[in-house]
């Protein structure tokens, strides 16, 4: 981009956005992503490294001259890469794996080369409306209502996490609330939730103002799979109307984080309507699975709550972040989280012709993330996707098959998508306590020895494993190969006994 | 939008990562992304589409088969393109500039490829430990004392808006106020801040539950060069402590949006802390130029307040999405944002012995911004990032000097940083209402052309353009550029009269 003018002498020499050089680093960044790809199974899948251990490797201040890219790169390899948890490794069965692929690489590129602001319409049309058109796009495939639509009167927005997507929601349903009841009456308020319910919702409700005392935490119980009962959830929201208290905000989840739990939409709904109570669905997860017509039953009802949200970035091969957002009563979002400040007033604005995100969200500035989606959709078109999604269930399901057929296991909860939740039993003559320490014991020796990567979750007061196939790289000889590990390790440790 | 190519395979052999296609697509977008830079002043500014623009250009839903990359490229070019308002564009002064540089692009393209999801420690030990470190890296460059520190007992984190930042303090700030006059007592909380505050702390307040009645903006005045008086802090607070009221939160501002004023951090200081309000400085924009020594005295003071934050993406050449945060307690933000689900919990957290991010902010998920702050420090050293700013700064002197020079302008507040602040005065024989009508039409037909780009504000009470220098392939012969063009169009105007 030529030279900077001979009159700002220190500069002569930096120029932070030479084009040829920076294609030739980006490609041989590309290479370093692609040798990364090849090579990730060498890689311990969970990082075997101490606490500190980065500290110790860097200088105490930033540099003052320029180093080279190469050594840069270098470090990379060899300082950052030990560090890391490969969550792209096919041997990653943790928590729920993040997807990725080509197209959402390439969409990301862009949308970080173009650099928009896209706060308002003004600052990057572009962006603002295919976020909106990809927003609809995943709606149809869906089959949510119309009424979630920008073509009809609802709407969509990508948020970067579930959690902001329901504090946003959040803040709506209360200020919708106190409108009624007097704006100092905050502390009246109750959210309800179930004991499965994503930690965030707690987290939304202090950042929130809700009282931690009116987050009602609705038990849950094996006969009914851990899913929240519309009976427990009426009888408590009576409880709190009773007590003078006034009702606001349900989460409801579709596919919970540690057991893939499907509250009852529809009649969670039916309750939840009859209190004026804004009913969310968290579907993080498993709302991808949705675009399958044999999975879409799981959100049967959807037409009868206020939002849902799902994370492509989890099950819809788009990199982070990417968190969707529907609402059908976006006014309600943009009352509380509005605004107008005169450096950014404008026509479009003016005229209410346009949507501006900046009044969906948290912050102003936002990225032009709908690019990624975009790039999916059509990079591989809907049937990809969903043979994607089944894929990974199939997977799912062979893995549920190996644990069934080893008399020393059970399923603890049945699967529903491609999670599988399990443990050791050994025999009766065990105590449940002992039963634990040897899961905590299966756990850390196959984790520890990098070779594969899974976690674990209590439910129902019982310890249990959590192998979650998703990540983009799985292959079923993947599957059999950490069963194998499994199964050995098991060996190893009733054999120490 | 493309017919089903034929070298697309069956359902059956779906690879959305295949390496090789990977590495091809990849140089092609590089190459994209490049012709895009060496283009970018071929394109209007400011996009010139009409609402609606890109609906009628897309199908009503996703493709149910692929379609070539080519044909999504060629899109970006003839849909995406001419909706972009084209922040990299050497012609754009409005707003803040985004700003960017090789480094951060490919520091950017790192953290996509990794997809490590950093929620605490043990799932990316590797973003953490150098997210910390690149903290305490430009904590050092800022000068900062060392309680902000992780060296010490202070910290940061990278956030993506500052207004999470603002969010994230705010919280703390209110659940510590809370602790002392009981937890139903939120309506009595108060926060300050001045009529130049960022509008993102009245939303933070919205979402916090803090009363919009409560959120002083205290009036600042063209004397004090739109500063915040501590003398006018003091009697607010003073008034609002009289009235049984509890102050909680003062956001100052280095660098205010509209017009860059600089509130007197140390003053406010020593009155906040008088009263045990939380002291929040918002340096968005302007705090990167206290890298520089001559600029750093707009922090002096910074010791005696409770969190600083600061938007690299805005003149640190990161790229979106980059704003730190420091505070001086973390714990302060833990105590509310902090979380420990069964499906989470490890030992090194257990320990106390890690620090994991999802206790600092609103989301759980959160990408490796790191890499960004890491790759651009090294790449260029501190010595050209100052010189980078000097630039800057210097480009926006020579426009000042422009303008003085016309004696039908006049600079409306002493310049500070990069960014001018001016408006055609005309004559006196001319009313404010039509002056300010000028201006507006000055705005309107220079933006129209698509040759630059530029914005307004309002200043106490005056219609008033902000010309602010910073993308980063600005130079002096674009600020010449651009001043002709608002000149010739003053000319044109005037003579129309």
């Amino acid at each position: 981009m030529g030279s900077f003018p001979a009159n700002i002498p220190e500069l002569k020499d930096f120029n932070p956005l030479d084009l040829e050089e920076f294609r030739k680093q980006a490609y041989q960044t590309v290479d370093f992503i692609v040798d990364y790809y090849k090579n990730i199974e060498s890689y311990p899948v969970l990082s075997q490294v101490k606490p500190g251990y980065i500290r110790t490797q860097l200088p105490e201040s930033a540099p003052n001259k320029p180093e080279p890219f190469e050594t840069i790169l270098k470090d990379v390899q060899n300082v950052i890469i030990p560090g890391m948890t490969h969550w792209l490794s096919p041997n990653f069965f943790a928590y729920f794996p993040a997807t990725v692929s080509s197209a959402a690489f390439l969409g990301e590129m862009l949308c970080t080369g173009f650099n928009s602001v896209g706060f308002n319409w003004l600052a990057s049309p572009a962006s603002t409306e295919l976020e909106s058109v990809v927003m609809d796009w995943l709606a149809r495939l869906l089959k949510l209502p119309t009424s979630f639509m920008f073509s009809d009167t609802g709407g969509g927005v990508i948020h970067g996490t579930t959690s902001e997507a329901i504090l946003c929601t959040l803040v709506a349903s209360r200020d919708r609330a106190l409108e009624t009841i007097c704006d100092e009456n905050i502390a009246k308020l109750v959210v309800y939730g179930s004991d499965q319910t994503h930690s965030t919702l707690v987290k939304a409700c202090k950042i929130a103002g809700i009282l931690p005392r009116n987050v009602r935490v609705i038990p849950t119980s094996k006969e009914d799979n851990f899913a929240l009962s519309s009976t427990n959830l009426r009888t408590t929201i009576e409880a709190d109307v009773e007590a003078g208290l006034t009702p606001i905000y349900l989460c409801a989840t579709v596919g919970t984080t540690s057991s893939n739990a499907v509250d009852p939409v529809g009649q969670l709904a039916d309750v939840a309507n009859g209190f004026g109570v804004w009913v969310h669905v968290d579907a993080a997860y498993a709302g991808s699975a949705c675009i399958c017509p044999e999975f879409r039953h799981f959100i049967d009802g959807i037409e009868r709550v206020d939002s849902l949200s799902l994370s492509p970035h989890k099950w819809l091969l788009t990199y982070l972040d990417c968190s969707c957002l529907w609402v059908k009563q976006p006014i309600l979002i943009t009352k509380v989280l509005g605004c107008n400040p005169e450096f950014l007033k404008n026509k479009p604005t003016e005229l209410n012709s346009v949507v501006d995100y900046k009044d969906w969200q948290v912050g102003y500035g936002r990225r032009f993330r709908a690019l990624r989606l975009w790039f999916v959709f059509r990079s591989y078109g809907v049937a990809n996707l969903q043979s994607h999604i089944r894929s990974d269930v199939r997977m799912a399901e062979m893995f549920e098959g190996f644990v069934k057929s080893d008399p020393r296991f059970e399923i603890v909860v049945p699967r529903q998508f491609a999670l599988v939740c399990f443990r050791l039993t050994l025999s009766d003559e065990y105590e449940p306590e002992l039963v634990e320490l040897f899961n905590r014991d299966l756990l850390d020796r196959v984790n520890s020895g990098g070779k594969m990567y899974m976690t674990h979750t209590v439910i129902g007061g019982t310890y249990v494993l959590r192998f979650a196939v998703g990540s983009t790289a799985t292959k079923e000889h993947h599957v059999s190969t950490a069963w194998n590990l499994i199964k050995e390790t098991a060996d190893m440790l009733v054999g120490e006994c």
